[in-house]
């Protein structure tokens, strides 16, 4: 962000070479950014290793390509890319050698710098195996912003008694994230067993009254747990953003 | 159901009154219901105390006590009136002192002979204590209908803990009615506990995307647990016949 | 299950090797499964020839086949897995070649000892030819678990006369499975025939405003008919095996 | 209809008072009415006795009473008055006395000429007793449009034995209007015993995924009988109407 | 349909070979159908010419084609076979040459005997050229059904002007079929210049917040218009169905 | 919108008693609004007659008047509020005596001053009668504003002749706002008569699958009309309010 | 329009071949467009250049051929086909070899005069770069019909920043179309910062609880600003069609 | 949680009055609580002033003084009752005289100790006034939890520089809950401008097709914005509790 022109006008005042009336005029056309305004707090696009993000689903291999360039070229900031098919992959890779693909996130790190990790860490835990990709996109996530991840999969409701012999993991957790479809109803249990911050995430497996994870998103809504709140279904990029966000707080 | 008018029709045919297409003929014009099909089993009717059943909503007062006249006229079959506000008990009292109210369960009991009792009892557990009513609906119908019933009521999935206390209350049932609101988790952890037939049903108790039970309702369909079926949202007289049925097996 | 953690504990305890209270610090991380709480009941478990369940919808092949393997490994129990495409069959036999193929209802079975079978049976019924998929996975799991199952096919309401030509059947069960799409309104006709349970599965079967079986879904839910309960759209697996609860209720 | 000002064009032109282009222009700007477009066949309107409409409700009571008061000034026309509280009865009949009311069809009618019915009649079935409101709208309708109607209520297909017992009214029928809430299975099961228009009208009678009568409709549609058509949820009226159409061709 | 068991049951009576008890369990026991009430009515079958339909939708082309042998080897009636691609219509002529392919309606007919045509006739009209298969499906059903069908198709209300200079086609039907898709207001405007039955048939026509045809659909049934009547989206055989029969009211 | 404090800054810098350095940082933390970047563009503001707007559902009646007397205090805009019940005219008029109520529309006008009025008009065209409360609130709002409005009400298209001898007052309009409940078919209708923009405004009257206006609203979007936009359900101010913003462009 | 039969009628009443009554009834059967009422009003497609419009979705290549055909040999009007894959761009060049295609809009554009080109503009904002197909198809759309288009692409609320830098060019416009998926927030935020009309176009972008496109269109329904009108789901065509409207107002 | 039946057990051992097998067995019975594994975490649930939560709604007044009587009497925690209407104070105000009233939060607090409050701040937005008491509930809600919570009233997208105003009280907090009903935009734009967790509150304030709160939902769950979950559709308690556990995170 660059406050250039608006010093260039203040200087201009200083020495006289232009009326309060006249700054003021041009102060009404400056553009916004220009002002600083942009973004009220960017401490953490500041944290060592922090990665820029591309959203690849819906755009063109080249435009991917052209993004990527522009960010290698701009600075060393490590890169995430979230729902790359595997040829994204290699168009990435094509450009960035050292370029990692997390196959079953569908996630492409280009790490140009080290992650600074923080020491409380983020649990991920799922309903089922077949909830294993959209899980292991918020893991992946979560990690390439700095904080370690453990992942508890496959304890779903319906085998309750698979979540309450890992209880451990849940004490040691400082945010969870909870991952389910079908009847969604995980993240109910494991809000009513903790005192912390779970981020639940619907997920789209399932058929019949399944309707595309509404039932698994309904029942997240409506959980009678507290301290559960929601995103969007199959979000697993939302879900590891938001655990890292809460779990960086100073 | 008689079946006077076959019986006659035959009687002419063996007395030569009647050739075997006028009798065809006859036939084909006799109302159907005298032919005795109109039901394939009904033992459970025969048995003792079985009891004749008034769906009250949307019946106007006098049309309800008109349909008891009738009932009592016919035989002492018992009565069971459902959904019935406390105007509907009075109304019906007046011509039968010896009607009971179940308040919560807004149901009314006319008992005119024992009701036979099987052995095996029906467990209603709930999630919370608002889901009172309708599971009291379910309970006093499974009574009246001849089975023993025990309650464990407000073990919902937030507080899984005192769902986990009673397992011996799971253990000695015969078949399980699991009534839950807002997220509907209640049937699945219950379906992954225990081996036996659950119904499930959904209530409209809750708020927001609760939809007036649809929330549960899906959750319930969606269940990832084997050995769930599920009635309408807050239909707690269904699933205490149905319950009933199952537990009255043969 | 296996308890012998525990017993350390005690053992320890009775041979003065650990204070009462170290005890109590013990058991309170002890796994939870180790205290034999995982499962409330398991007698149908410990059935002759009762079947481990694979689920086959997205997962890999080489994932059904280490499941399959691994389930092989263990014990002789018999294996039965739903929604299997007719590669995973394939897969699956190059492993155990004894496994054989329902095409219709799309479930691979491996019998590996015999199924002791009930004396009472299920009928399944259809309302029209299209509905024959998920009827067939109804019937065929409830037979691979244990019990006689009979099929009534195509006798829909459209066309009452055909399941009015076969009321004997509806007496000689013990339970029934309707198995509807379109309008969904066979077991509601059934329902009103019988007095046994009635399982309704809707399914997706129709066009227009059929919207993925959420008609016959929502003609299942609200039927005016008792003793009915509904299963998810297209769940055959899960009313068969409800179904087969019931059946073998002791 | 009057085409006075359309004659009077022609005549000036006729009599050289316009020129045709002069003529060209006026009826450019002519009232479309006054073309005698308005309305394709108004066969039946000239029929004896038939009425003329109001759609009562969200109609203030004075705004009825000034269109009445229009109708009765007009000519000698029935006047069919529809979804009409009591206190619109009232008030009719304080205009126009012999003024009827139909309680239950919330229907007034003034008579004023004898109406002319046809000798084909019209069969109304319901599957409950909770949808006589809405099959007394259609009934009453269909007998102030002409039509001799006969009824047959409370025969709905969870007691398929009532419908069956009834053939012969439904043999006697040219046209049939079914109604049902809950599952609205009705007019399939009518539809699949005769080959004559049936008129399906869903009530939102019902509770729970009755959703306002939308498990009904969504059945009804779905139907898999042919010959079965189907108007809004609880509009009496409008199928009362269209079975007076059908029935009425000549 | 045959009556031969009921006889023998009879003359066994008249003879004295049987008791009228036993003779009444006897009738208890009979399949429905052989007691003649499978059918109501059934005189329209009974014409010349009338078909037997296929629905092609879901079935294999060896069932198809089986049921078509079994329906050439019964006697010689029509067939009518809907939802049919092209490789079903060249499955059928492999085994009856003389089968016809209406590619646009996708409908194949085998034409065995004259079909009786009435003298009145049925008119299709669209709001589009892209409800043109829905319509085509309608009218050819008609068609075989032996109605006399006129097409005006394109004339929906955004350029109302198409219609309006159509009106004698719309004065010369006996029952109009209108098709749209869109926002579906055709039925609504035809249903105001005619008094004569309108069977709507909303398409699946549209994109964005058509719903799959739900937004024609609820335009529809929510028609002002009086005389409408409305069938499930993209259902051009019903409509046609339903017209023909009301058009062929005796 | 007040720029006194930058002003003040800048001459700080100007006579030397801020460091530019200081300036940027003062810059960084002003309110944003004192910056003059809150309006875009409010030439329309300033125009003689515009008015302030209050929403008043919701809104308790000491608040509402709250908000007048600030209003009045202010200066001497009119004021105009939407969705007033009577007893918020009377809360107002005790504040502001020349307040007017607009009984049908639901609004109340405090004019303290001429409305400078355009001279181009809108034309307000409803399908029936019920729809006027929610097209007088469409032409109140657009006259306020300071717009001719004519209004051509029950033009609905079950009766498109009615509209059809119009046309002249299509003609002459500039912008038209299309009101209509039930099946919303009238913005189609007129869009496919004039070349002009067309408000379309969807209400909520109507019954059965309507669903509170959905039906209409899908109608609306999916019409195949060119030059149609929809504002909300019921929305008549936002109808009017954008029909003036057009209709005043320079 | 050819009014000659109209003219043909009146000069036949002035020479005395017809008698007034004779003319009257020839009237009635005159079609409608012959007099004159087929589009009330036409200016636009009488200015220079304006196109003629061809929906190309569901229609087969050689259909739009001979659209295409017809409209070359009917005059030298312009010519926009919009929906149009590459293959109809070919098959239309194989026609007429000036054709030029838009890719991203997915536009067709036959030039075959001038456009006349108003001086006031229309501006295209977006929230993202994947509405950008949609929002080209307005903009060209808006081009081709005669208007100067800017565009603001990537200017979401997420990034508030990125339109608040840019409130010039929202100054300079004289109509907005704002384009935007998922939340579909920017045509609110647009709406708070200009006093012009904002036409708001959702798109069916995202994924999860976007429901194709639902969640955007409800939220752009709901807004709080004024100002707003909106468009179906991803129809483009509908708001370039609309802005252009709007912007050449006389 | 009470211990002593277990340790009663070890007791039993360690004395020899008990053999291990003996003991395994009373484990197997003794009632899960008891073994401490009731909760998992409750840290929270011990520090100073915490409260214990009464949900009111849908709870008799008895029932709400019987569980505030056990409170009171089980130990001095305070007591936060929600949803709880003005007669629901003054019936816990007749038991303890000490509990607050917060009217528009509708929230009953009997603080009985001091609350232990958190350095870091709670921000609540709100998008217009009619979110109030949604956003009160959970802005007094977190305040009892004992967190500072700052609040920024009616700054909605809408009016985007009101919020702009105000980037310094987003930048001082360190947990931000928006609130917003109608279109819900202002958690994404929000979201857009800091980098710290927010929960998105919808609320189901607006009209039309509003539906209760499902188009504010909708648009939050499909924020493009990182940094967002979501709760119920006007769940303010359950927002300000999950800010609380966020914000007090140690």
């Amino acid at each position: 962000m660059d406050t250039d022109r608006l010093r260039g006008i203040l200087e201009n005042i200083r020495e006289g070479n232009k009326t309060v009336e006249e700054a003021l005029k041009d102060l009404k056309h400056l553009p916004f950014e220009d002002l600083g305004f942009a973004k009220v707090d960017h401490h953490r696009e500041l944290r060592n290793g922090y990665p820029e993000v591309i959203y690849c689903r819906g755009k063109a291999l080249a435009h991917i390509q052209s993004i990527v360039k522009h960010m290698l070229a701009k600075g060393n900031r490590n890169i995430l890319a979230t729902l790359a098919e595997k040829e994204i992959y290699e168009a990435i890779r094509a450009i960035s050698p050292e370029a990692e693909y997390h196959e079953i996130a569908k996630i492409v790190v280009v790490k140009r710098q080290e992650i600074a990790v923080t020491d409380r860490s983020i649990l991920v835990v799922t309903g089922g195996t077949s909830d294993l990709a959209v899980a292991e996109e918020a893991a992946i996530t979560a990690e390439v912003l700095g904080n370690p991840v453990e992942r508890l999969y496959d304890v779903g409701v319906a085998g309750i008694h698979r979540l309450l012999a890992n209880t451990r993991a849940l004490d040691q957790a400082n945010v969870i994230i909870a991952v389910a479809g079908m009847e969604g109803a995980l993240p109910s249990v494991v809000g009513g067993l903790v005192d912390k911050p779970v981020i639940a995430v619907p997920t789209s497996v399932g058929y019949g009254a399944n309707f595309g994870g509404l039932s698994a998103l309904l029942t997240m809504l409506n959980s009678c747990a507290s301290g559960i709140a929601v995103v969007n279904i199959d979000n697993g990029f939302g879900a590891g953003y938001m655990a890292s966000i809460i779990n960086q707080l100073k």
